[in-house]
């Protein structure tokens, strides 16, 4: 008896959002190219490839629908000497199905229909999906090896799986759209182990890899011996056609060399999620290049050595926006890191416009005292220029807001929120600070001048401004913050974490009065648990004081 | 025998989002009026009327819930000498239910959990609650007279309701939470009327009133006898405490008043969605007056009617920011329609601001030629200005933007976007012509001048610009809108219904690239059936081309 040794490819790439043609060009290829090049058996491509993920109300037009339908007939068609694995939204019997079929000798010759539809957190598929849960499982053999095919959240509950291995399936074939958060690798790899060791079955899960808006899809696809043995199998962030041997008889992936990818650390993975966000929003939107505004502070610095890390020194212009408030350290700075990256500094001074505006006013203003609405003006002359500079020579800004801000309202909206994209939407001032330091360890000299980092953060909107005038310690902030947003702990338990009432109340309050702006920010990549935007849908209107 | 005659009191009252506090006692105060003031035997409180709906991601929050459970426990310990139905969200074995509980007697006496849950649309339930699709429906009897509960959208299928008659039920009362949009009282009709026929037994709708951010309940209350006649309860966008009549043998309402609502027009019933939306937006956030740029041209001058309408004059300033390019003839209009409505008109000249920027961006836009970065600019100018004003002045900067521009990008964001809730938002252009000749046509003399609506529609941000310049005509452009935006149409399907395929294309395109502005844009009340922001959710990274 020979041994049942089947070759499977894994198409982890990054399959846009809408673009039906491309993706069904680009599965076409790669199916050829694993048929061809690498004589594999079998090729998955990740969830809803055809439509890209998520679609959100794409799924609402019939004929982008229809579009979908005629692509996997297509890709059906090629299917000529390997089997595909392929995901789409299906129409069937009045219901729309978040679907993978498996597409061979021309046909599409059966599909599974994603049983477990998330709708939590970044997720609505009841919206969009039926889901099919009483079906019978979707089992198929392969040079003689029977699999089973599933789809996303149907690994994460113990039924489909067990129901597959149940209806003869040896392998598990995971087909995914997950997108990437701290700590989801740890969580996966435990998943996989359970499952695997619980079954008795090897598991193939194959994710997708990109950008789309507030989310990073990050692959690092994965495999699992029948015994609970998990092998990373893919880099994380990165698009590529891989190829892995299962043994069904040992149930074991044959010893290939699994993927070492690296400094896995949360910075490490937070810096490739967020670069690699911003690299598919420009490239997904036709930008070629970026703008920011650099002020000599921490965020902006930040954002200015990741755009270079994300789309070379070469498409990013920083801007130096002085007024008379600003330092003349900020000033330095700001050129010393634009030297040290090779990337273009221009200098606009907002004076003129401060006073055109002022004049503006003037007559309206008469006998008022200054107040935030000066700041604000300057912000806002900052973000008007900005945009003036990305209108006329092309490009997209980028806002260098961090999470702690965005959280307390701490941004002036119109002026420093301004902009397409904010790389640091989802990390705390505290983690801007970690990760800045982080990436000055690797790669060579620092990227941001050790003396950014280490200055007391400050707007520079009126003389000896910090931003702990009109903020608590920024330890303090983001641990009350990171109770509230991201645990959904009350008033009571952080002032029983022991932080005091006045403090927490003051913060709270700060949340509550900054919704109006955050449903009027930027997208910017998803890297914690409990994200703004999408991930955390509240009121503007809320009297809720608790 | 005596009639079997029961008197039911209907709470049609704004239960704002968030206030526990707030919604508690208002609901202990209504059920002490309909008992001691009315002798009702029950008193309905609409869905979620606790919490407010929708009370979006608080609901994920363990302390919001525990503070619903306790109002709860509050009035129920209150509920002495009338049965009271009041909607919250309910925990329970480890899942969230939309409940409605029958309060009696100081206790929780009987509890419905909503079985539909709509995840369509504006709707997001399934994110949060559990269906009880199987559960026994909760009949209880009062006076003698047995009635089923039903939460909203359990009323639009047929199961819930003869479920409850199956049970014994001769009387519905169904609690709700249903936004308005433009045809949806006929809806609700002929939904009442069928399934009143259907079960043979009365039903009693009773539904929220008031606005939410981007959504505005309109109230509207009714009331079908068993044979499927309909009655109109209680007026739109109001708030009452309603009396009915049910005679339990004949299994009719007495002949009581029923209300005339007046004008029911489309027009009418959308200019007062629009003024409630925005009476309720300022009240429940905290303004006490409003501010606008009004250029003489349509939008603004309709958005001045209306908030002269919502808030009274004394609580509305309207600000003409003229430039080089702005023609007499709109500085006279502004001025006139001003002193017909009483409203204070300021001046505030944008040439000094304008001059002071590109004094800013001389250097760097040296030898470069004028474009429409100059336009946006200018229209930059005028909402700096704008924000300026309401920060030194205090207040909410309204937006007057309509539906055909936000549709196609035809809008500068940061410009004319700025400011916290957009009233045209969900009107297309020519129905914000036909919404100002109806006001035109009501309650004495023209309160937006007839010229106006004549003059044809400009930014006014060059000289001689028209927006048919940029534009196709309104009538062709909203036609194209209303298909692909509110039916989902195709590029294929409107081009067959008679628009010109390249005027599609550009339409279409200029949909897809305006979407991140959509995603910064403030929020404004639905009026139609498919409004922007919570009901239309479209990627911003978009490779769709159909």
């Amino acid at each position: 008896m020979t041994t049942r040794t089947l070759r499977i490819a894994l198409a982890q790439h990054d399959f846009p959002v809408g673009d039906v043609a491309g993706n069904r060009a680009r599965i076409v290829e790669l199916m050829q190219i694993a048929r061809d090049e690498h004589g594999a058996d079998v090729v998955l491509f990740p969830e809803l490839a055809v439509s890209g993920y998520p679609p959100e109300d794409l799924l609402l037009q019939p004929g982008f629908l229809h579009d979908c339908e005629q692509a996997v007939a297509s890709i059906a068609a090629q299917a000529q000497g390997i089997v595909a694995v392929v995901g789409w939204p299906q129409r069937a019997g009045g219901g729309l199905y978040n679907a993978a079929s498996v597409l061979r000798d021309g046909t599409v010759a059966a599909t599974h229909r994603k049983c477990e539809l998330p709708n939590y957190g970044v997720f609505d598929e009841r919206r969009y999906f039926t889901a099919d849960a009483d079906a019978a499982p979707c089992v198929f053999e392969v040079a003689g090896v029977r699999m089973g095919l599933l789809v996303c959240e149907d690994l994460w509950l113990p039924g489909p799986l067990a129901a597959a291995v149940a209806g003869g399936a040896e392998l598990a074939l995971v087909v995914n759209a997950s997108p990437y958060e701290r700590g989801k690798h740890a969580q996966r790899d435990a998943m996989m182990a359970e499952r695997s060791r619980d079954s008795g079955a090897g598991i193939v899960y194959l994710n997708l890899v990109g950008g789309q808006d507030d989310l990073v899809f990050d692959g690092a696809s994965l495999a699992a011996d029948g015994d609970g043995t998990v092998h990373p199998a893919a880099l994380a962030f990165a698009e590529e056609l891989l190829l892995l041997e299962y043994d069904a008889d040992a149930r074991t992936f044959a010893p290939l060399h699994w993927i070492d990818d690296g400094d896995e650390s949360m910075d490490a993975l937070a810096w490739r999620a967020v670069t690699r966000g911003l690299q598919d929003y420009c490239r997904k939107n036709g930008f070629d290049r970026v703008w920011l505004g650099l002020s000599g502070g921490i965020d902006s610095a930040l954002v200015l050595a990741l755009a270079v890390d994300a789309l070379g020194a070469d498409r990013v212009t920083a801007v130096a926006l002085p007024s008379r408030y600003t330092a003349g350290l900020s000033n330095d700075l700001a050129a010393e890191q634009c030297r040290a990256l090779g990337v273009k500094l221009e200098t606009v001074p907002i004076e003129p416009a401060f006073q055109g505006l002022l004049q503006s006013l003037s007559a309206m203003f008469e006998g008022q005292a200054a107040d935030v609405t000066e700041e604000n003006l300057q912000s806002r002359c900052r973000g008007v220029i900005m945009m003036a500079l990305a209108n006329k020579f092309g490009g997209l800004l980028l806002t260098t807001g961090n999470k702690s801000e965005y959280a307390v309202g701490y941004a002036t909206i119109y002026g420093d929120m301004c902009g397409g994209y904010a790389p640091l939407k989802d990390l705390y001032k505290t983690e801007v600070y970690g990760l800045s330091k982080w990436r000055n360890t690797v790669g060579g000299a620092p990227v941001i001048p050790p003396a950014v980092i280490a200055r007391a953060p400050s707007a520079e909107l009126r003389d000896n401004q910090t931003d702990q005038d009109s903020l608590p310690a920024y330890d303090v902030l983001d641990g009350i913050l990171y109770r509230h947003v991201d645990q959904e702990q009350s008033r009571e338990e952080i002032v029983a974490a022991g932080y005091a009432a006045e403090v927490v109340d003051r913060v709270l309050r700060l949340v509550r009065s900054g919704e109006w702006k955050r449903h009027q920010a930027a997208p910017g990549p998803k890297v914690s648990r409990r994200a703004f935007s999408r991930e955390r849908r509240y009121p503007i209107s809320n009297g809720y004081r608790g």
